[in-house]
């Protein structure tokens, strides 16, 4: 198993270094569970799927409380053929391969429920891409449903799904996407933008 | 047939909304051929797929040209079946269809020898998704095979391919993974990233 996030942090200030440097302390409490590398595109962080959302939370909340307009992006792997296999990424919890998809749904449905809060709006839109299958999109419909009972769910766009509320249950319904959605043993791959402080905000 | 893009716009900078609005400009040649939609995460643009680029390359192009460090950011799809036939989309160009992979390599090379140079110079990181087949990592690593000879080639991350060169070269680069790899009435998505005028380009 190999999982992990190209993960972009863009402030839209002139003084969007100093931004980005603050946010990144953000991630402290997760480093001792993750591989971090940065380049000038991206940071990669390398770790189990249920630690990449909680710590890509952090980061843009982090960056979020300067009241900047900021936006995240993050493409997100698990599970890719190419890549080799790395204890780091070993799953937290016990993995529940072989359960229905309408019991996935009700888990995940139960997990963004107790997701904390953080009083930090913002809006997100995914796209979910379950590989390697024939039948790719009744994960992505399943999926679907989940979204629409999730508390966050805002509208359905052409080539992804848009949420809004708290960053708490955003990302939480995010990473519950990510981790229930195309089976255990699937290549899965998630393309996510967070937005807060948008002075367009609709 | 239909195919898209939902594009983001990041300059770093305070004056951001004048910056994005400026650049704006520069798609309108091409607003025929498309059909543009906005919202506060990102502007959907529907058309054909050899469009797509040349469009997302001007309007990137024309927000570079300002100096200030600025990203862009789409998610591409084109063939979703949960997408209505539109005939806005219908390919401008044949299609060869039935091509073997080797010679969609060497078709898209000869596409790229030709880019025109715009003398902006651009980093990209991006991922191909061929969904709904068994075998995805074929088209794939036929991909990387095409941008390895590609001229724009900088290295393989985690997830991704970086990119590095002109704006005409890159985005042709971007255009022909996107067209060519993945038969034509799969389901294919891409994720990416362009930067340009960063302080940090390494």
């Amino acid at each position: 198993m190999f999982s992990g996030a190209q993960v972009s942090l863009y402030p839209m200030s002139d003084g969007f270094v100093g931004v980005i440097l603050s946010a990144i302390d953000a991630l402290d409490p997760w480093r001792d569970m993750l591989r971090i590398e940065t380049d000038d595109l991206s940071t990669l962080i390398i770790g189990p799927s249920e630690v990449l959302f909680p710590a890509m939370r952090d980061l843009f909340v982090g960056a979020a409380r300067t009241g900047v307009h900021v936006t995240l992006h993050a493409t997100v792997s698990r599970g890719c053929p190419g890549e080799p296999d790395e204890p780091l990424c070993h799953p937290v919890a016990e993995v529940l391969d072989d359960l229905a998809l309408a019991a996935r749904v009700a888990l995940a449905r139960e997990a963004v429920a107790s997701a904390p809060i953080f009083d930090q709006t913002v809006a997100a839109q995914f796209s979910l891409y379950p590989l390697g299958r024939d039948q790719h999109m009744d994960e992505i419909y399943g999926c679907i449903e989940f979204l629409k009972s999730s508390g966050c769910f805002e509208r359905s766009k052409n080539f992804c799904t848009k949420l809004r509320g708290d960053a708490g249950p955003v990302f939480g319904t995010l990473g519950q996407a990510f981790t229930h959605f195309g089976v255990h043993s699937a290549h899965v791959a998630l393309d996510v933008t967070v937005s807060a402080n948008s002075p367009t905000a609709n």
